[in-house]
């Protein structure tokens, strides 16, 4: 397998093409490190954009959802599809309004779903999904029954137009700006776990239950400390 | 002016309508709080969805970029576009795989762009997007020149066709899943500021430079301290 994805006119930048990223490592790392995307679909010319949890498996990357869910039964039906996701890293304060930014890294995914039929992928996805945001969570919850699973709709993404985006690094300002004696620089800005709050019901339980070690110390790569 | 915005087929919920909300107070935290958008717009029957900073002035949302952006031309020559902007909140953690869930706020909103060509509205909506990024950050940085300014489309994006969808508290899960002796409960997740990075080039600077306070201590709705 080659270790970059093929650039096609689409996910081609015209500008700032020093950003642009199509090989694996780092397409795969911002995939694995956020938590949501954000879907896409085109309803005739009227777009809709909605936020969705995902979990990516080699070159596929799946999210589901109600069965039920516009968007989603769209994806299935293998309408045409975009799939974003946005790590932000920091603000970028540069000496001119123009120069400010953002440091981020973010995937596009351009494709056509394919809903998710074989039960044994289909408990894999979803298995990934809990994974992705929890690792350790799926083998403590129950499991879905067949009913759930039938209520359960998992698309299927391919990676194979697929481009990443990144900006590091500090300002950038025009030669004639950078005499002005000002602050110029970034802001990091990370997300951050808080202790875990005990769902107010274990009260009833017979005996005292207390968080598992992934939510007691919430782990993701890119999470702060 | 009604204190809600009016729903719509389109922003009418068929799932969880208890999370929908019209309200302009709702909305407007969620608008005000987070620092970047995904727009969508569609070429022909393909979505596209970029992240984008924006920012809000009373019912109208402005984002900006280069005049050469495809996402921004189609939205300033009026071609519907999609809007979302969401904020994670927590991860929930159910007793049930399939009752898994997130706590979030988003907003979508629907609509067709009209382009910013008055130079006041123009420099207003820029100024907006800064302070809306870091507050007291316009009048240190230098101002847009002329040829700054028609290089830069700004697009203002009405609030009309809009909702939010909230989702907060502890997880819910069947009832005959909770004498499970687990942990359940909510994993809370928050954006963090870290301490400012200085622009290198400062250095050359005849004369010593400290980070103003809007970011040796950055303060934002809903960031965490």
């Amino acid at each position: 397998m080659a270790s970059s994805y093929e650039p096609t006119d689409r996910t081609t930048l015209d500008r700032h093409p020093e950003r642009a990223a199509y090989d694996r490592p780092t397409v795969h790392a911002i995939l694995d490190e956020a938590l949501i995307g954000h879907l896409g679909f085109a309803d005739g010319d009227s777009p809709f954009v909605i936020p969705m949890l995902f979990a990516r498996m080699g070159d596929t990357v799946y999210v589901h959802g109600s069965a039920r869910s516009r968007v989603l039964r769209a994806a299935a039906n293998g309408q045409p599809v975009c799939l974003t996701i946005t790590l932000i890293d920091g603000l970028v304060m540069s000496r001119a309004v123009f120069s400010h930014s953002m440091n981020y890294r973010s995937v596009i995914i351009l494709g056509r779903g394919r809903e998710v039929t074989d039960a044994a992928e289909k408990i894999a996805a979803l298995e990934a999904t809990v994974e992705h945001v929890a690792r350790g969570r799926w083998a403590d919850a129950r499991h879905p029954t067949e009913q759930e699973l039938a209520a359960t709709l998992v698309v299927a993404l391919p990676l194979t137009e697929v481009s990443a985006k990144v900006r590091t690094g500090p300002p950038k300002d025009r030669d004639d700006d950078m005499d002005r004696v000002m602050w110029a620089g970034e802001i990091p800005l990370r997300m951050t776990a808080g202790p875990p709050v005990d769902d107010p019901a274990l009260t009833e339980l017979p005996e005292p239950v207390t968080p598992p070690a992934y939510a007691a110390r919430y782990r993701r790569p890119g999470l702060d400390d």
